[in-house]
């Protein structure tokens, strides 16, 4: 296994990145694949942080009238810059983050296939034209660049999550302030990089498009979220992490009565029903619940499964995970790399005593490659047989942990157990059956974001708006219309009739 | 004049409403026009508040699954009820908000707009189906039902509010909670009341639809809009007033990580340039500016007028001014009604004081017909000439003040004054000239969620998305997509192919 | 059983409905319940056609300026004119057309259920604005009103038809001319009364809203459809009906450039697969194919029932026929009333022949209730059992001719066999299985307009468009955005930049 | 002047274009900028044909399933080809069809830009869902691809209206047959030739993806138009080019009930008022008059000038065009280059000849450059001053006449003059005035497809339909929802209840 400092030194030339302006202390960029250090970087002050603001806002107050298809062209080329270091960039966040390859390169596209959906977008940001209930009257509905938009992303999507908010805003007309985690300040450092690369290609192209301070990049901790969150000429704050994480930025964000995007937590369920196809379930089980070593916002953490058919798809699950290869992320073949630190890993034995103590059967979950490095967390998934739905299982934790829960009855009783958590961001069901599919994406069904059937909780595509509701903090990004997110709402009548008629047939004449 | 308790018997009568099961003590109805007490009214506890949402919520859980456009019909029903009582709802407006006839029954027609609005919503509803990239593969979103909706309204709209909020609400499959203004509690009681009558009405005729509670009023004072702003079970608040009351209620509403809709203060300017009709903008001024007292909250408070028409229109105003009927606004030909209170007065004055003090000529303002009552607050409407943009006027004083400013060179310093105030919700231009009104228009125009051309700031159409930016809170209503506000989102994925292909092409093969 | 003629004069009175200034000769309305002859009506030549055509035109030049809510406040009094007038509108289309009274009131059910969907569209009618590509331009799309609106109806929907498209049609601004079936000259009289009253209603109260000949009714038969197609003061016209009408109708209109709505003939089908709910399948089967005596557009026609199913379920079919109601259609408890004319009698007959000829197995068909009248075409409901899809069943035929067609295999063999048919309008299928209805309604599976699942082939909402593929015209109606059928697109660009970049930056400097 | 067929060989060099298997005889390529001849081609028949549609229908069945962000994958790599290809393909256009390099350049770039356009449909092709009216019920709406669209185009644009029906055509799911002018061969095998290498590059990557005979050109005369017109696996064609040409082509289509989208004659004509900045007007008329040596569909053709400005414009007017480049469009500086051919020359002489006979002054119009070929037409650009708007300003011809003729009055004089003529393509006013500009906009303003404000007539963006009214046929092509035309609609409702409701409340017990 080549150490990561080595694989850093090719990753960086090829991105062409020279680190030592970053370079400094108070952020320290680690690979979790072998706890090896990778760089130590300088945290930017609150005052380089205003001042950051500042030149933000007057790139947005040029931006904002660039013509939208023009600020799409920015983002198509940024896709191809993409396309152009795909590997490379890949590479950087199994380094940084620790995912497997597929995995890394998947984000990656999935930050390409947000731009090529942004630059659609670049000629509709689609207002209406409204009927009028006045003679020689017309109303329409615009929408208009919002500001500067802020983006706080969290490690385990480290360069997707900004190129969804980054890809959006920056077609919206806004310009962007980010502050990525402090755990993968190398990922941040590289998607800046190619993102400025990229807008002064454009710029000598046709010089006088890109304003200076378009897209800027907060290398820190805590302090400068909160920073973020409560400045007023930041309209939007976009914030993916925890809820705890969240609810801060929400507040701080209402004190100033602006608006929030929230990509919390999730405790994301699937139901398996009698009539599931279970070899596909298991399969789909097993990469929604250890896929990104179960760290992600939609990994699966509670399967919850009929009592006819559980027996079969634990034992099922039992084998595949006793077979999965957990190891380095870079090396062929594995499909669970690290923990990203050991914080993780003893939040996730935690987990797994209190859920031992709650009467669980807990399968796997033990530490694992040791020889990759003593500061490298690898675990074994774990698989926990539980009889009830008890507290261990209403709080997420960022680990490879998958509680099994029967249920018995029709499929709202098991719809009612997957609701009965705080957050609502991601869910599933397997079934072969018209009509518990249909009435899981009922009403009554799902109460998340995401509700899929017949497919895992996690991976959603870029062309449906992410997000979930209650405590995952009920924001939208990615498709649909969440782009309106990152505009303001202009509602226009114009009279041009001459006379002053007005609505709802007041009279009022002087 | 006939006085205002015995108006209010003849205006109960013709509704059939029966004071009885409301009165008690806690929360005094007046009528402004003359001072005299209306009703006292029992205020709700606490734990009544909580048996309420208990209520609510049960209802909600029937009323989600329940068709909507059955939903429709209730409120296409609620709609001819209004129909039926325009005159005794608006006359009722009249009487405990002190609107003059003519904007009370505008008031009411509002409402059998919004009704209309919401029945045409109710077969619409339209999420999207979106092309997925997996083959085998369906995506699609559908907006749900979000749970108990609850709404804070304000005096100055005392049931146009609840009625955008409601008929969208309920056509959306949401149960109501509604906690009036303390001072316009009758006008809720005659608005329930009216619903009340429809519900039964309708459930006699359908038995099982109508589920008990489904909408709720709240009589009280600030406690319990701020229980109602902390009950995770009120998913959604749609709070209008104040902006302290609007920043309070989000901060409570984020802390829990719910939706705030938020109809806060707004601080409307009109521009008006040279080429403008300044005969047709003299009588929109007047009309935004003096229309229910100043008291709306797109209500003109800011007039931006070009030095080189500055005179002549501040004439013409002055001499509208001059001649506008101020008085009981039950009376034929009056323009002005009283304001709410003395506290309004009080605030007004005080403003008026601080104009002069920052060098303003104030004309008018004074305290008017006094013969109608020691404790009605009428006021002659005030024009106030500034010269510089100083802090009063940044500042919404809810009364008819009109502070006049120059501006000089092109329309983009008049958008600057017009945009430099923490308010963002309405603003309009008066201008013959096309290039004037479509930079008005456009992303560096108007920053407010309304902006008009050629009429006034106030008397939006219900077919518009209704709210505005900045400390206005962000919050739409009425029409455009305002629904979604009431409605959560799911992105569905539905694999119908066999397979388990992943998005974004990772391969995870177990 | 009171005879029609007797029933028509208490239906006349109840609609205030004087039928002198329409009696005459060339069109007879006939009661296909008894064969009585209703009344003796006066055909319109077509100088009088010109004429109405000029009045027409010039009610469409004011009426596209009425404000769009104004427009739909006319259609909601429509609305509630038809609740006031259900029972006797809907008996009169139980005389006339012959349905039963069930259907006949649902018929103006769905008449009242388009006013309202117009309502709603009144305030909306949205366009879009969309980015434009150059500084200083705005874009946006409006739809506008197009003029005078033909719409040719046929003798089974003689009301809702015409309800479809003039609610939509008046409310997008248009003037109607409506030419209805020969067969049913009576009920179009009623429902241009009912506008009429409505109309003069709603310009008693607001004078000048309503010009004159803004709708209005064309008696006669092929010639007056055929010189409404030809009209180039008609740029829409709708018609339903058969294919035959519809291709010569599409093609003379085509020669003049305008725009169709075609609404022809469908030939529908139903797959029943192994996992459907048979008992389910059996009373949706039955209401599809025998309700309105088979006379439907969207009538089931051809039953295609995987072959280990086939058995049980055609035998439970046979069952329920054997004991439907064949009766007077104003009698309680009947369920299919006669066919409309000797001509459809002898149409089945004929078709019944041809389907033995090619080796079917016919039950039922046999004329019935002989004793209701020497003209009154009654018929019991056939079942015919085809081993193959042959030719007489890719031809529609009016009347209530169930074909049933075993498959083999998977779903795919069965949706073959539906789609090889020249028609696409509606189609179902019966399944308890998510794939097979997944692929049912995919890109792959049923070719028509309409797919349902587990429920029948006829009785679409209209919330949805209505209207179907290859001969059955490709025209939609009613729901969605079916409303554009009825109004023009501008897309508009507006530049107020003073510069004039051109698209696709090309330069040319003069 | 290096001669075109040299050129020509340059070009297809660039292109990697060998011409050997197009060679034969039926269709002559030739340069209008020299009147040589570029190439002998052979032409299909009608059994090729037939087995390129065999192909195509093939083609569809397996690409309709393919994911449409997979087809939106193959349109961008289609439009990274013509990125590569810009300068050879616009010159290519240049040599064919005569146009100045930058409009060659303009039209190549507009392929591109609707590439990127339809990338980004390609994750949306958003149907909807609706709202129920029966409980257990899901409505929604799904687009499908349709089929083999054919496609004619005309000679003026003879790349750019291919690309904005093949790129939403592939994107929509459907295969493509080109029939392109007979007079531009060459550029629609340029484009076949970059196609099928972006084909078969993404086949060589993702085997199996692309089917053979997605998309093929057929080379030949009216013969093969009026073919695909005809055949009933063609569900949708797509023709532009004269009205003869499309009244032809509808009928055809009409006769099997298939859908037109047509893009006929324009008779564009531009208001200018008395508010108008001149020489604004003065460049934009230039360019609408005589780009393409005003053989646009969207030329202007008619200038409408306010009486008191009429004089210093036309006198402006002849002074640009007394000194317009006119010669080899390939050469620096050359504004206006040949026209197609001589019957384009008689043509316009013909109708300058008619228009002095009704009374006209004409400038201009005399054949020019001699020199650069026997067989090239080329013209000075024709001003004629008209009294009135006589009948040869109502047809179209198809080069650079500009008729100018004043109006007195207000706008509505104007206006009623612009939308006398059959034709409604584009449109445009220059004005200083919003009321002008708002009643030209307005429902009875412009009767165009595209009405501008500002700007010529023509160069439209693609983010909006593109298409006109009357005899210019009624299509929409490009932006804003024109993909609809390229797809089948299908309204879907799943009945998961159990129970079997019916819409409109019928009852129908068996």
């Amino acid at each position: 296994m080549i150490a990561s400092p080595q694989r850093l030194q090719q990753v960086l030339k090829s991105l062409d990145l020279d680190l030592t302006p970053w370079s400094g202390s108070g952020c320290t960029s680690r690979a979790p694949r072998d706890g090896a250090n990778l760089a130590e970087l300088r945290t930017h002050s609150l005052q380089e942080a205003d001042a950051m603001l500042d030149a933000a806002h007057a790139a947005w107050l040029r931006w904002r009238s660039t013509p939208a298809p023009v600020r799409g062209e920015l983002v198509r080329r940024l896709g191809q810059t993409l396309r152009q270091h795909k590997a490379a960039l890949g590479e950087l966040v199994s380094l940084e983050a620790g995912k497997i390859t597929s995995e890394g390169l998947g984000e990656v596209q999935e930050m390409i296939d947000i731009c090529d959906f942004a630059v659609g977008l670049s000629r509709q940001l689609h207002g209406l034209t409204i009927a009028s209930e006045r003679p020689g009257h017309r109303m329409m509905e615009t929408w208009h660049p919002v500001g500067v938009v802020g983006i706080i992303s969290a490690f385990n999507f480290p360069v997707a999550v900004w190129s969804w908010n980054s890809a959006l805003a920056l077609v919206c007309g806004n310009a962007v302030l980010w502050k990525p985690s402090e755990k993968t300040p190398l990922t941040a450092i590289a998607c800046q990089h190619l993102l400025q690369r990229t807008l002064a290609d454009f710029e000598a192209e046709q010089p006088g498009t890109v304003p200076p301070g378009l897209s800027q990049l907060l290398i820190g901790g805590r302090e400068l979220g909160e920073w973020l969150a409560a400045q007023p000429r930041v309209p939007v704050v976009s914030a993916t992490g925890s809820t705890r994480m969240g609810r801060d930025v929400a507040v701080r964000v209402a004190q100033r009565l602006g608006r929030s995007i929230l990509e919390l937590g999730g405790n994301n369920a699937m139901i398996v029903t009698p009539s599931a196809d279970l070899e596909l379930a298991a399969r789909a089980i097993t990469f929604s619940a250890v896929g990104t070593a179960g760290q992600r916002c939609t990994s699966l953490r509670r399967l919850i499964v009929h009592e006819s058919v559980i027996e079969p798809l634990t034992r099922r699950l039992e084998a595949i995970y006793s077979s999965i290869a957990v190891g380095d992320p870079l090396a062929d073949g594995t499909l669970v790399g690290p923990l990203i630190d050991r914080a993780a890993f003893d939040a996730m034995q935690a987990s797994l005593d209190q859920a031992r103590a709650e009467g669980g059967t807990v399968t796997g979950g033990e530490r694992a490659c040791r020889g990759l490095g003593d500061d490298a967390w690898y675990v074994r998934p774990a698989l926990v047989r539980m009889s009830a739905q008890s507290g261990v299982m209403r709080h997420e934790t960022f680990a490879p942990i998958l509680y099994v829960l029967p249920y018995s009855g029709d499929v709202d009783a098991a719809i009612a157990l997957q609701n009965d958590v705080p957050q609502g961001l991601s869910s599933a069901i397997f079934t072969g059956g018209l009509r518990e599919a249909e009435v899981f994406l009922s009403p009554s069904g799902s109460d998340c974001g995401i509700a899929n059937v017949n497919i895992g909780t996690s991976g959603a595509e870029i062309g449906g708006a992410f997000g979930g509701e209650k405590d995952t903090g009920g924001g939208r990004e990615s498709g649909s219309d969440a782009w309106k997110g990152y505009m303001r709402r202009a509602t226009n009548t114009i009279n041009y009739s001459g006379a002053l008629p007005l609505a709802q047939g007041v009279r009022f004449d002087v």
